[in-house]
């Protein structure tokens, strides 16, 4: 049996310890939900502040130019880029994924007329089928979402086929695709590859241009430390760039936004998958993250990512037996994100009375305790903690405290 | 001739003088560029910094529930449509205009199947013709965007009409529509009237329950002082509301989000234009400027919006006789918003050359010197500074200095 001091002598030898204090963490807590929020760079406060203090207050419109607001979405799209082995020119910060999402499945319909399926997972996260179901309505071009199994994915890719959507790391499994045989996959049949990315970036290696991928969209606030709702990204891949249309055709997608033209002409290059003005104080929020991230080798994030995924699991069998846990996320490491997912039918008071315990994590509909591994700021002894936790709520039967079953607006 | 003296002594008295310390403005500046970029409420930096610091940085993914992160989007709407004159529930804060606009745009050609046409005026704000022109390409059913002078579009209202889509405040001439008139003509031909409130919220007084506007969407960051790029607004008239549909259907918007249903069911009422997660960090901002907003009685925004504008074109009349300048905002006070537009051929330098004396108003191409006035925090002494700036720089000709000829990224 493993033992706490153990994992203390790890953290003292741990490569990315140093990157721990460039975050403000709690006192108290074990925060396990950084794939739903990402705990805030020490740097972004002090950026946030400057940016309104003196940007906005003392520069007012001046600003878009002398502080280059206007160069923040494609600078840290070129910085996202990098992070997720895009070619460049190729990724940029707009807009929320799910509308990011719209205007590159409504821009992947465009490139394959003709063809009527987009094909996805079933257990996506749902705003991905929403937004496909929402857009074929729209269309009214008999247009239809079908999902199927991951094991099911390869033989559904018949030649109706437009688009395949999926996301890389699933947000309740935390089951990984191999990007590259899906990509391949997809071509083979003459169909894109969507790539959502909102659980992979920041937390496992990522080869967009190495992996043919076409388009792909994610996510600032998780495991890219960006801030509460910071601003999504969105990639296109360079050979499509030419011939892509978005349907959301905003004036900073034009190819002169301030020459106020009566119609619309696209920017070149990825600046025409932009919309309206970004939100700069949260743009210049995700800055901060994105730097840490890319300041980090990703080698070591991912070896430690798999250590503290497969010592988590390994703590809940040793110390958790007979309880009922499931855990549900893959125990093969190419398969894996940065998650551990454990069913319980009683997820929901468990995962309350965790947090009531300062071990953060969250709760997934129907039955899934959540708990997202971010290397970045995470230490091993602090699992071990988590999972005497959870043991200690098991045994004792703590969840079973009435406070624990009412259900808040935000799980 | 009016004289300096006499508009200081209507500064002691102005009943809106106490909101001028409720803004933080640099000091030297006469700010006449609210109306593109509004200054920072003073609270803003102290909200942001609490945002970040406290609720981001110590709640984590606890403040969704805990400091009520998921309720800020409908409650800043709320405000707004108390602002804006609309019926309870009916607005909310979402994406970015242009982003908004397309949701309302397509909303509103499903409402009127059949019909074909968006009708726009000529002149419009270029990103609402963009946005027409790329949801028209993208359903491929034969819409078309058509554009007439403001004159033109009431006999323009034809049975093709599906909407007629219009902002409230011209951009370019500061010229303002009568919204009532208009959407009682489009309303009489079966049309639906949408409304961009962009220069609008926040500067004039709105009634748009009893215009019985349909639709309408606006922007944070101009007269409502809700920082760089904050977040945008829409409206749906309670009437359309158990009938639209959106075309953008993410996961915010779902009746039941943290079910993590397959299939999208709308939420009840006006969340379900809602699409992704906002960015909380700039929505904080946005509420300090609302806020303030809410409390300046408009009746007093209104009169003394009304007699600065006039002030300053009396000014530039009295003072800058003989140097090409042609006001191009009207002088009857119906028709006019919170802005005074003067067309000169050589707009361009002569802008730079005002803004490097202080005097910070834009230029919009090709021709118009642009000057937002927020009776919130400009005083009328400052018209005068301005008006003097003006003259000099065309008196001596200092706007044919070489370094005010170049061009920047943003104007």
């Amino acid at each position: 049996m493993i033992t706490r001091d153990e994992l203390a002598a790890l953290d003292a030898a741990d490569p990315l310890a140093r990157f721990r204090e460039r975050f403000v963490l709690p006192d108290g807590i074990v925060y396990l939900d950084g794939n739903s929020l990402g705990a805030m760079p020490r740097a972004a406060a002090a950026r946030v502040a400057a940016v309104a203090e003196h940007e906005w207050a003392q520069g007012l419109i001046r600003s878009w130019n002398d502080a280059g607001w206007i160069d923040l979405a494609p600078r840290i799209g070129s910085k996202i880029g990098r992070l997720i082995g895009a070619a460049p020119d190729s990724t940029m910060v707009a807009d929320s994924t799910s509308v990011n999402l719209f205007k590159l499945l409504a821009a992947a319909l465009r490139l394959r007329p003709g063809r009527r399926v987009i094909l996805s997972e079933r257990g996506n996260f749902p705003t991905d089928l929403y937004i496909a179901q929402g857009l074929a309505a729209l269309l009214e071009q008999g247009h239809e979402l079908r999902t199927v199994t991951a094991a099911e994915i390869p033989a559904a890719l018949d030649g109706n086929v437009a688009v395949m959507m999926l996301t890389h790391v699933n947000y309740h499994t935390g089951a990984m695709h191999d990007m590259a045989a899906l990509t391949a996959a997809a071509h083979a049949r003459g169909a894109l590859a969507l790539w959502d990315l909102a659980h992979s970036a920041g937390a496992v290696p990522l080869a967009l241009a190495e992996a043919g991928a076409d388009l792909a969209v994610g996510c600032g606030y998780k495991f890219l430390n960006g801030g509460p709702g910071a601003p999504a990204f969105l990639h296109v891949n360079p050979a499509l760039q030419a011939e892509i249309r978005y349907p959301i055709t905003g004036w900073l997608a034009h190819a002169a936004p301030f020459a106020f033209e009566p119609g619309f002409r696209p920017a070149p290059g990825i600046p025409a998958a932009g919309v309206g003005t970004p939100p700069v104080l949260s743009l210049a929020a995700l800055e901060c993250g994105v730097d840490i991230a890319l300041e980090a080798p990703m080698a070591e994030i991912r070896a430690k990512s798999l250590a503290q995924t497969a010592l988590f699991m390994r703590l809940v069998e040793e110390r958790c037996p007979g309880h009922g846990l499931a855990i549900v996320t893959p125990r093969e490491d190419k398969s894996r994100g940065s998650q551990v997912s454990i069913r319980h039918e009683q997820a929901w008071p468990i995962m309350q009375a965790l947090i009531s315990r300062g071990v953060i994590g969250d709760f997934r509909a129907p039955d899934v305790l959540r708990f997202g591994i971010t290397p970045l700021y995470l230490r091993h002894a602090e699992l071990w903690d988590a999972v005497e936790a959870l043991r200690d709520i098991l045994t004792t039967g703590a969840w079973r405290d009435p406070r624990f079953a009412a259900r808040r607006a935000v799980t």
